[in-house]
Parts: structure tokens; C-alpha cells; sequence
């Protein structure tokens, strides 16, 4: 695909510097972009590379105007990082293969179903009783659509992707291959020395605009339903305990884990590996730092953390070592301060 | 479903106070039952919430008999959340659709497979050469059975579980969404700068009522089979390494990792995102808080714990750059000590 | 199958000692082998072991052979384990049912798509438009294919693999079950609250001989690839993000994740559970401790370490208590030793 540089800024916005019938074919890092690439300076501290990029066209902000405009074509814009995201958006509709309507021959569709005539369902899906999949949805293959669940529309169900019986998905989401909605929760009575089964009777309930990645899974709920509201984004391999409640616009990095019953508020925001044990709360805009294990509430928006510093390993292993007496050098500080 | 209070305390015990002929369609929370639903006091720190309630009935134990049969119908036994375990079986025994027995016209049973007759097998499910699927059995769409694999009795595979050639699970088992049981163990030998594979020539074997949560990984032994005894139940996400050994009835949350030839007791509990390293060994009763590294074997019952407590960043960053110097800190009180 | 000792050291080398006629029937542990099995000792802290087993033949190092030899028949090597991993192969070889060429007859190849004819393509596998399936590649059931995706010569997808468009797979790779090879990376822009979808216009490219666990993530690039070189291994349910960059030989155990953009160098390895952030850089030859999370960039080979130890739950939380206060505790002794 080949875009004038008018017609980008015709349809995306943004001021255009240099020639407008200036040709590009795609977009690139900085680094690697050639005269036929786009490139975008999301932030003033990549300035300096600004002089070396080959780019055919930057994309910056007012503050890099003259510095852009003296290298050739730009475009300035307000927030260069979400132009790159626009563009990206309309490169991969233009690239994009149409899905067309309609049933696989191989997908096996249940009595009672109902699937909207624009989606597309694809090879051995199976769209048990009861479920819907509504207008311009799109399930690849191998997918699974339990009972009385429902594909909001335009969602977009990646292959082998589960949905299981009575949860739901909102519209224009993705879904990415392998994650599993509404798994059992992890529920069991302790008797005797052995577990008894809690049969987790809720369901999942995902709102609009959400994404959900590979291999990540959501538990159903244990009696009402776990919940993840409009614009929530999981990365992969995340796990939603069963009646976890996550706010709008809350994102979670890869192998993010948060336990059953906890209440995620709205824009907060997970880091890699980060852990939320159940049944704690978190207040709206609140950050978690990767691979930190949130033990408590958190009442107040803000970023928190708690990992180890990592080190070479023989200073870890004395700073270690040291670590589990730290509570009697408290003591022996203390004796120290009391001595005359 | 509506059920009479009577009919409840007939199957499940436990002594009923109030009208017997109440009915009840569900069972909800405590905040959000209402009069048409039942709800369960498992702890005596919940006490405040029972005037709180709307539910139609409550079930409690002795402790609280008074105050509940103060506001309406109860329910008085030994161990509630016990109780609530049950009633949730009952209720989704009564809630699911009878699987039908037989073979799915698009399964692909490959020759010299057994597949009882009153098993069901799913659409796009293979069940390879020599595999064995029990009476009862239930492996639900686009499951995988390897040769010479083994389904026992009464055992439950959700839509796209995986189970390797050689690997065999007991009876009464669930297996979710994506998991995968008998890929094959990580060993390779270091060879002049690369990786010479060692083949994995054990199985995984399973006992009986085992659960294995979504997307969960169990890999097959390098010599000898990894086995999980019965009773165990495993989260979502949750990783087992090749020929380790989990004793009965331990359970592990969502996350929790066992890297190859651990040794895991029985009655034992993994928090989420714990990690056992390889060839430890966990005594009986060993219970490792989440997100916990298990860095050395463990001989004696208990709880074991190490992780960063988590604290506002600033805070955060001050105290991990101190625990830096936390072996020098230990000198320079060592030499104030000597100070005359 | 049954092997002479002569049969063996004809293939693998060694040198044997003791009956060329001696067969054998297997691979065990030293703890379970018997007269008709062989076994390995790979370090000489196992030497003690050599008296006990019941193995029908020992493969030792030069060091032991005195002590094997007296024992009974045994192959002398340089190195034990690697003669394991060849023998583990060749077993493995023996054992294994050969696959027929061939596409299943419920596989679905699309116009323009190219599978070998020495390729078998399993049940349920789509094989999208323009994908090539290479000489010899073996595809398991349900495994999906992308549009103008390669799987080279001689790779193995397992059960419900999926490759995603456009990207790639070199030779000899093997590819366990549920993993997922291409799916979209995490790139949003924030935009008033909202997080605006970043397509990810990249792809994956995996070098020759690479092994990729089961449910384990590997995400396509924003712009360009993420690359795996030759030879890299991965555990289960490991995490690896958008434009990720692994060097040659580099082995990754479970759970490990590595955030976007950071490159790692080769040979290389990463413990279990273990994260690496975002756009940092591992040198050569770095080595990281299971569970540590590495927060800059590494320049030097090495070890690299950071987990909390663990303890009894008691000592735990005084140690993690007093954590908190660390900063503190080292104002207090800079204080004390301003004393006069």
C-alpha cells in the first residue's frame, strides 16, 4: 500500500509540513525507516535522534516543528504516539483480508443458536444452544462457544479461543487464541483432609472495547458473575480469579494474576507478573509496578511497588543472607542507641 | 429450580428453624441474596452482616443459631461453607443438561481406541491408537487424546484439553479449558554451545478426583512418570515440571510453578505465583504463601513465606536501594559494637 | 526394544567395559534401575549411588571407571549426560510410530497454500491461504496455520499449536501444545482515559532448531519481528513480547516472561519465573537466577540474582516488617556513628 502524505493528514488530522504528494509505504522505527516510511517522535527525549533517522516523513509534536521541518516532510500534530496508533489502525484495515459472512461448513451450530447473518464463524466452531453471535462478529477456527454465551458485535474471537456456556463478551472486542473465559473458578470446601467441589454457578460479563490475550484466562464466578467493564486490556497469559471485578479502562501486562473476589478500580493499571491477592480492593488510578504482590487495599491512587533489586549474585547472596536477620539488626541498632 | 427448605435439610442435612415449606431459587452472597435466596455464614466474623441480609434463609452454625433464627428461616450445621459446597453440587447437578452418550459423527476414534458406551465424545475430539476412555467420561469439542492415553471413569475434559500419548487421568477428574498434560519435560544436555534434546520417555499419571485448571501445563517424566496422586486440585496457569511428584490432596492457586523432580507432600497449599525449585522436597502439610520461592527443601509442616512487602514507590525505592548495601549495613554495626 | 551393549558404543562411542552382549531394555534413574536397564552418572557427587544401583550398565565419566568397572559392565565417556540425551534420542526414534505423509482428510488447506508431500498435515488443521508447510514438517490436529505463515523442514507442531499470518518457523523446531505463535503484542495509546489499539504490523520470525513449550505466548511485532535466532529453548507458559529480540542457544525455564522490545543476548538463560522489563539489553552469556526480576540492562556475562529468601512465616513477616523501614534503620546507624 502506498499513502500520499495529504491524504494521511486529510484523514487523520495533523499539520503538514513539505511536500504533500510525498509517497510512503509503510511505517518504521526510527532506526530502520527509509525514505519510504513514516516515523513518529513520541517524545522529546528521542530528539536527537531526529538527524540520523532516514524516514521518509516524521511524525512530531509543536516542540520539534523547526527541527523536523529543516530534515524534510513532518507532521505535527498533538500527540504523535497516538497518530502512530491511528495509522496503524487504518495500515491494517487497508491490509486486512475481508472476513465474509457466514457458517463454515465444518462449524456445527446448536439448535437454538443464533448466529447474525454478517458474522463469520469459521472451521470447527462449535456455537452450542442457546448462544448468539451478533452482527460482524468473527470466530476463527477451532473456537468454542458454550451454551447460552454471547459474542457482542464486531468482536473478534481469535482461533481456538473459549467462551464458555452463559458468559458474555461485549462489542468490538478481541479475544486472542487460546485465552479461556469462564473456566471454573478455584473453589473448594476443605472436609476431612480432602476438598470438596464448589460448583462456581456464576458466569463472566466483559463489557465493550475489551481485549483479552493469548492463553490468559477469567474464571467464572463462584455465585454472580466476574466482570471486566468497557476498555479493559489483558495482555497474555494473565490470570481473573472467579468474582473479580476490574474497572473500565484498567490494563494488566502479561502473567498479571489477580486472585478471586478482588475489586480492581477503573484506569489503574498492572505491570508484568504483578500478583493482587483476593478479596482486596483497589482504588481507581492505581499503579502497580511488575511482578510486585499487592497484600493489602489500596485506598489511594498512585504507583506502588515491591520487587527485589536483583544484583550481581554473589552481593545478592550476602545482602540475602543478611535479610533474614534484618529484624535483630533493628534490635542491635537499637541496643547501640540506648548505650550512653 | 425452586426448593423447598424441607427438601434441602432432607438431602443435606442439618437442622432446619422456621417454615419448612419456603422456597428458595438460588443461592447468592449475603449482600445481594434477597428473600427468594439462601445464604451462608461460614465464618463468625461475617456475624454483623446477618441483619444486614435479605436472604430467605440462612445457614449457620450453632454459635449463631439465636441471631439467625431471630430474623427468619435457618439453617443450623456443623460447617457451613461445607454445606454452601454441597448445596452448589446439588444445584448444578439439577442445573445441567445430561450429556448424551456416544461418539460425535465428526470425532475421529483411530483404531484399536475403546471408548465405553457411555462415554461422551465430543465434536473434532481424536482419540489415537490404544487410548481408553471410560464409562461416564465426558471430553468435550476438539479435545486431544493421545495413544495409548487413558480417561477414567466419571472424568470430565473441557473443549480443547490435551492429553499426551502414554499420559492417564483417574476417575471423577475435571480437566478445563487449554490445558495440556504430557507435553514434553525441558531437559537438554549443554553441548559445545547449544542444546542436545533429551527425549522425555515417561508419562504423566493421575489419580483420581483430580482438577487441573485452564491452560495449565503438566509435563511428561524424563524416565518415569511425573504423578499427581489423588485429590489434587491445581489452579489455572499453573506449571508442573517433568517427574515431579504431588502428594494427595494438596492443592495450588493460579500461577504456582514446580519446576522438574520436586517433590511435593501431601495436604500441602501453593499461594498463586509460588515457585518450588527443582528436586526440593516438601514435607506433609506444607503451606507456601503467594508468590514465594521455595529455594531449599522443607522438612517441617507449616507456613513458609518470602515475599517483597509492597509500599508506595518512593518508599519502595529508598528501602531496595538500602537493601543493596544491607551486608555492609550489618559491618558498620558490627564496628559500632566494638566501639568502647 | 532390546539393545546390546556393543550396539550401543558402536553408535554413541565410548569405550565399553564388561559383556558386548549384555542387552538392555531401557533407560532408568539410578534408584530404579535394574540388571536389564542402564544408567548414568553424570556428576561425581552421585558417585556414592554407583554401589547401590541395580543397573545393568553404568555410563560414567573417566574418573570412575575403576569403581564402575568393578561393579559390572559400563561405557566410559567424556560425558555421561550428553551420551544420555543421545541415548534418549535414539530410543526415542526406535519407539516412536513413523508418521504417514499426507494431509488428513478433514484438514483444510486454502487456495494457494503449500504443503510438502512428505508433510502430514493432522485432523482439523487449517492451513490458510499461502502458508507453506515444509518437507517432512509434521502438523498435529486442530493446529492453525496463518495466511502466508511457514513452518520449515522437519518442525513439529503438537496438538492445537497455532502460528499466526506471516510468521515463520525455521527447521527442525518443535512446537508443544496450546502454544501461541503471533498473536497481536499490548501496544495502546492512552487518549482521554481510553487506550487506543496499536496494530501490530510485525510478525515472528523463529530461527532453526528451536523448541517452544507448551501454552507458551510469543507475540508479533509492532513493526517489525520479534525474533528467536537458532537453538533458543523455551519452558511452558513462557511470555514473550512484542519485538523481542533472543539471541542464539538461549534456554528460557516456566513461567519466565520478557516484556517488550528487550533484547536478549546469546546463550543466555533465564531461571523459572524470572521477568525481564521492557527495551532492556542482556549481554552475552547472562545467567538469571529463577524469580528475579531484571530492572536495567546487563552488560557483563554472569550471574544475576534477586528473589526475597524465604523462611518460616513468623520470621518472615518480622524480617519484611522491618524491611519497610530500612532506609531508616541506615539513618540511624549514619547517626550513631556521628557519635562522638
Amino acid at each position: 500500500m502506498e499513502l500520499r502524505l495529504a491524504a494521511i493528514v486529510e484523514s487523520l488530522g495533523g499539520e503538514l509540513l513539505g511536500d504533500p504528494e510525498h509517497r510512503v509505504d509503510g511505517i518504521a522505527s526510527l532506526e530502520r525507516a527509509g525514505p519510504r516510511q513514516i516515523g513518529f517522535v513520541a517524545q522529546d527525549r528521542y530528539a536527537g535522534l531526529l538527524r540520523q533517522t532516514r524516514a521518509g516523513c516524521l511524525v512530531v509534536r509543536e516542540s520539534l516543528r523547526e527541527a523536523a521541518a529543516a530534515r524534510g516532510p513532518a507532521i505535527v500534530c498533538d500527540d504523535p504516539y497516538l497518530y502512530y496508533a491511528r495509522l496503524s489502525q487504518w495500515w491494517a484495515r487497508a491490509q486486512r483480508v475481508p472476513v465474509e459472512p457466514g457458517v463454515h461448513p465444518t462449524a456445527w451450530v446448536e439448535d437454538g443458536a443464533v448466529v447474525d447473518r454478517s458474522a463469520h464463524v469459521g472451521p470447527w466452531v462449535q456455537v452450542c444452544r442457546h448462544a448468539v453471535v451478533a452482527a460482524g462478529a468473527v470466530i476463527e477456527a477451532s473456537c468454542h462457544i458454550g451454551a447460552g454465551a454471547r459474542v457482542g458485535e464486531g468482536t473478534r474471537m481469535a482461533p481456538r479461543a473459549v467462551l464458555m456456556h452463559g458468559c458474555s463478551l461485549g462489542a468490538r472486542g478481541i479475544v486472542h487464541s487460546g485465552a479461556v473465559i469462564g473456566a471454573d473458578g478455584f473453589g473448594f470446601a476443605p472436609h476431612q483432609g480432602r476438598w470438596e467441589k464448589i460448583e462456581q454457578l456464576g458466569g463472566v460479563c466483559i463489557g465493550d472495547d475489551v481485549e483479552i490475550g493469548a492463553n490468559t484466562c477469567i474464571d467464572r464466578g463462584a455465585l454472580e458473575d466476574t466482570v471486566l467493564e468497557d476498555g479493559v486490556k489483558l495482555d497474555n497469559l494473565v490470570q481473573i480469579g472467579h468474582n473479580v471485578h476490574v474497572g473500565a479502562h484498567t490494563a494488566m501486562a502479561g502473567c498479571a494474576g489477580v486472585a478471586g473476589s478482588a475489586r480492581i478500580g477503573r484506569h489503574c493499571t498492572l505491570g508484568g507478573g504483578a500478583i493482587v491477592l483476593g478479596h482486596l480492593e483497589l482504588a481507581d488510578h492505581v499503579h502497580i509496578t511488575a511482578a510486585t504482590v499487592v497484600t493489602r487495599s489500596i485506598r489511594e491512587p498512585g504507583r506502588y511497588s515491591g520487587l527485589f533489586p536483583f544484583d550481581d549474585n554473589a552481593s545478592w547472596e550476602k545482602n540475602a543472607a543478611t535479610l533474614r536477620q534484618l529484624h535483630s539488626l533493628r534490635e542491635r541498632i537499637r541496643a547501640l542507641e540506648k548505650k550512653p
